[in-house]
């Protein structure tokens, strides 16, 4: 065991604020990091509040973790005391079912979430990266490098997975034209890697200042959304869209544009569902309405590969730990581009 | 032009009659067909009732067609008189399209139906099947077995296609576990199609009684889909399902019984809106709901010929044309099993 700083949610109602808590002993199988930059994702928020009426208290949130190894358990092969390191929404899994041997952790049914996850190491729950450290089995960390800027690269770990990851199964390249719907923190990590795929890529954005920004994100075209008929030139032109939004709204504006055979994939769970999708855009055109959640280690390291290769990192703005409730505030609505991430130094400042 | 004789609806309020036309001149491509079996399909009702409001009377319903072939046209390369010959729901595509190009003409924005369709021909609508004789360009004619009751091959190009395409795009094989919803016209060529293919075939449907019948056909087991214990039994195991029920009903129990990247495909457009579907079940493990219509020329006679040697026809009550009213009342009802076809030679009874 060892001592742990933190900022976490003691309830529902109030703010996060500092807590002391335990990492438990670094196993033979173990990585120790020492987490330098944490991204806050919108599930954080969620979590901290109980919006998903599944939190156990405290809540540490974070699973967009970059750092650097403390230590090493005495199996371990990949990484040595001193390398960077990261760590995203899951650390554990069965390791033995169709998904896990599939690289596809993710749909595990006893996947382990980073954080607010029964942990069958503690007997608690996971707790997150708005930490000091974290212990993380080796299987679970990833390696990046050390040529992008590390703050940046955090938002990867959850946003560039959950985008990249539908982008590779349903094959989007060179020739393909692919939209995103929204440019908030995964649209925008959407935007570059659909982009640097090579994709034809259009953003679909209710709000038409943001087109400058797609565009220099990689967006070959923005369209507002709400407006049908920019909508109707692209009726039968896609090839894939993804839905970044997970506000309940229409879909039916969006299957209409994809080809036949083309697939409209969702990454975010309503709170309130969606108005019923209109069966004839999926019937006459063979179409298919998908679902995907973030994404498996061995392509979660495949996309940290890509991102260096091609010099991807998350727009972000960077805060201290002591406003992170702000920050919250802020993201709710909307206001930020695109990811906060947590300077983790700034909570050594207050141990 | 040649005189035809036909039922018809004369309007969407009054039964169909006998009814006089002309079909068009043997073209250079064309196939003319002496009429001697046409299924009846729900379209064939919904479109002489007007009920999806596009139709143009008189409407003569049919798209189940076999024949024996009257006369080609000096270019027809692929009959001659004398042979026998199906046409199914479509008779126009434009030929030129990605769709046509990859024989889908189903997808193809110009595909032209077999009835109730504008006819570039002759300037008016598509007439169907419920007629002594049909003209039909070739690429659009299929070629039947003589082994099998021709009769009982009629479903098979519309109820078999539309079932039999699916099916096969989404990979069904041996080692699949596929569920077919709905044991009527489409059910019941699903169920048969997949067992033939090969799948572990389980039929979902509402009605206990139809669990014998379910099982004679290919089904090698029977869900009662109202009941919960039973569906829990499934969960997380299809490959596949086809829900060929159109009526509004509840999709979540289905998506929620496919493995990781499983597809629950609907064959039909429901009249009311089905409930919202949980996109949570798509995205906690990848899941897809997709549609599909008919099938193309190609996919069309390849079904005819894998239907040829497996020996599987449709299950089937022959009728007269002259009780196709009737007919209706009863398919309403669900009261056939499986499928009506009409012996044709009784319109000549009447001529």
């Amino acid at each position: 065991m060892s001592k742990a700083i933190s900022y976490a949610a003691p309830s529902a109602k109030e703010p996060l604020s500092f807590f002391q808590f335990e990492r438990r002993e670094v196993g033979p199988k173990d990585v120790q990091i020492e987490i330098l930059f944490c991204g806050v994702c919108h599930s954080d928020l969620h979590t901290a509040r109980n919006e998903w009426q599944n939190s156990v208290y405290p809540v540490i949130p974070g699973h967009e973790i970059v750092g650097r190894v403390m230590s090493v358990g005495a199996e371990v092969q990949g990484f040595k005391a001193g390398d960077l390191a990261a760590v995203g929404c899951l650390v554990d899994s069965c390791g033995n079912c169709p998904e896990c041997s599939d690289g596809l952790e993710q749909y595990c049914d006893q996947g382990v979430y980073t954080y607010n996850s029964p942990d069958k190491h503690t007997g608690k729950m996971t707790y997150g990266g708005y930490s000091n450290q974290i212990v993380v089995q080796e299987h679970f960390v990833l390696h990046i490098s050390d040529k992008l800027d590390l703050a940046a690269v955090a938002p990867l770990l959850c946003a560039g997975i959950t985008t990249y990851s539908p982008l590779r199964h349903w094959k989007v390249g060179p020739g393909s034209k692919v939209g995103i719907v929204g440019l908030g923190g995964l649209g925008h990590m959407g935007v570059k890697l659909a982009h640097a795929m090579g994709a034809h890529v259009v953003l679909f954005t209710t709000s038409p200042g943001k087109a400058a920004d797609a565009k220099r994100l990689g967006a070959d075209e923005v369209v507002i959304s709400k407006n049908a008929d920019e909508m109707d030139k692209h009726v039968n032109s896609f090839d894939f869209i993804l839905n970044t939004v997970a506000a309940a709204h229409n879909l039916d504006p969006f299957l209409a544009l994809l080809k036949r055979d083309g697939t409209l994939c969702l990454n975010g769970v309503p709170e309130h569902a969606h108005p019923s999708p209109n069966i004839a855009h999926l019937i006459f055109k063979r179409r298919q309405l998908a679902g995907s959640l973030i994404g498996g280690i061995p392509e979660t390291q495949e996309m940290l590969d890509f991102c260096a290769e091609h010099n991807i990192t998350s727009d972000i703005e960077l805060i201290a730990i002591q406003d992170v409730n702000t920050a919250y505030e802020r993201m709710i609505k909307g206001d930020v581009k695109y990811r906060f991430v947590i300077d983790m130094a700034t909570l050594n400042d207050q141990a």
